[in-house]
């Protein structure tokens, strides 16, 4: 999910749990079917907190998993996260995705969630991705899409405090639907083998976990926090962008609803070319 | 998917093509697990010219199906197809949705696709359902949601031209963004247990029956098929929504993709109250 360059995720102890929040309300959703076999080498690239990073440790025991994230500092909070939970340890670097310290074809498989969004050469890393792993190797990719978003009862402002995160995150260089992309983007990388699949989330009265969880806890919260920054940049003023986050709120009584779509990405590095 | 109230559908050859090619390709996805008991009562409500009930007789052999539509002609028509594919008739009737001709409690199961987005009173239409359902029978409703639709590229041209279409069903009394609001529509029409699951389409290269059959063949030949409307009730300009049509044939590139997410709805008829 999108914020600017300047607000990197998990660096506040309150974005932090809201990660982590949102990680255990979507697991099933977007993970469920991220397994890897025990033995094979993993790279989750742009790993942050560790809040994929459990799910992903969870969900496949006895891979060797490799760390990457150039914050030292979300490094650090993962290993202290990770240690909690008594999983073991992966092998932590802190370096840049689009200048990976890793030999060609180093990795069976790659996992990246949430970070392309960010990156202003988003094809960039995935060409590095592609050349760390082995050929025949797996990508997994899962990303948001902020053009996905369903209201009801559908409302101005609400929709004007998302464009505010938009338009932020594409100053920054990133793409908050970038979603909707997937395809295109790993074809053109050079992968193969490329298939997307939507996850949607829709939260409505039958399923308040999802309701509290995921649109007050998790999106909500996140487009209350760009709020001064859109302020500042003269995207909104404040007045208009509380409007928007009440209007976000109004989806969640009873007879409310909220959508939103997450695409989750595979594709298969090919054999080297000759 | 939507159209106007004078253009109703399936009643063009064409249209009627249009919406077979529709049914095959999406039927996996909407109907695999719509399933019920031989020889249990089962009302299909606004069955038209029978494109959803071919689905509904293979995958549930041995129901006794009611067909129930205002329109003489799409029951005819709906009469040969199923003649032609060797499926049992079932019973046809030709009434309103919202004033149906049958006793309270007279059905097991009932099944509504692609209908309450044409109508004024969506609300009526269920009371209507809840009405003629036994105490515990199931109610099964599809509808889209023209606001789910996402383009790559995204165009402006293309979201006015779907907008043309979201408009003139509004004119017509219809709400071609209902699939978002079903889980209230259910509860506030007295249903329980209700169940809203998304089911997104997802075109990408990697899927040309799908780009063709869905994004070609159904969603732009849709849209095509209210421009002469539009034009007439000045919502565009032949030239704007022309331009509209060429970007959503261009989300069919090899580098373009486009997803609509459809909406499923379960609920049940509570025990009558004393």
């Amino acid at each position: 999910m999108g914020q600017d360059q300047t607000y990197i995720h998990g660096y506040a102890a309150a974005e932090d749990r809201r990660l982590h929040d949102q990680a255990a309300t979507l697991e099933e959703l977007l993970h469920h079917d991220s397994t890897f076999p025990a033995g094979s080498s993993v790279l989750e690239a742009g790993s942050g907190v560790g809040a994929q990073t459990l799910p992903l440790l969870r969900r496949s025991p006895g891979i060797r998993l490799t760390c990457l994230d150039r914050s030292a500092a979300s490094l650090d909070a993962a290993r202290t996260r990770l240690r909690a939970a008594g999983l073991p340890l992966p092998d932590f670097r802190q370096a840049d995705l689009c200048a990976l310290p890793f030999p060609d074809g180093a990795f069976d498989h790659a996992f990246v969630c949430f970070v392309l969004e960010h990156l202003p050469e988003p094809d960039a890393a995935l060409a590095e991705l592609r050349r760390v792993l082995r050929p025949g190797g797996s990508l997994t990719v899962i990303e948001g899409d902020h053009g996905s978003v369903l209201l009801h009862p559908d409302d101005e402002a609400a929709q004007a405090a998302i464009a505010c995160q938009v338009a932020l995150q594409r100053t920054a260089g990133g793409d908050a639907r970038i979603g909707r992309r997937l395809a295109p983007l790993l074809v053109g990388a050079g992968f193969v083998a490329v298939r997307v699949s939507p996850r949607p989330v829709h939260a409505d009265a039958g399923r308040p976990a999802l309701v509290d969880g995921f649109v007050r806890r998790t999106f909500t919260a996140m487009v209350a926090g760009v709020r001064d920054e859109a302020v500042r940049a003269g995207l909104t003023d404040a007045a208009a962008f509380e409007a928007g986050l009440r209007a976000l709120l109004r989806t969640t009584e009873a007879d409310g609803t909220f959508g939103y779509t997450f695409f989750k990405a595979t594709a298969v590095a090919p054999p080297a070319q000759r």
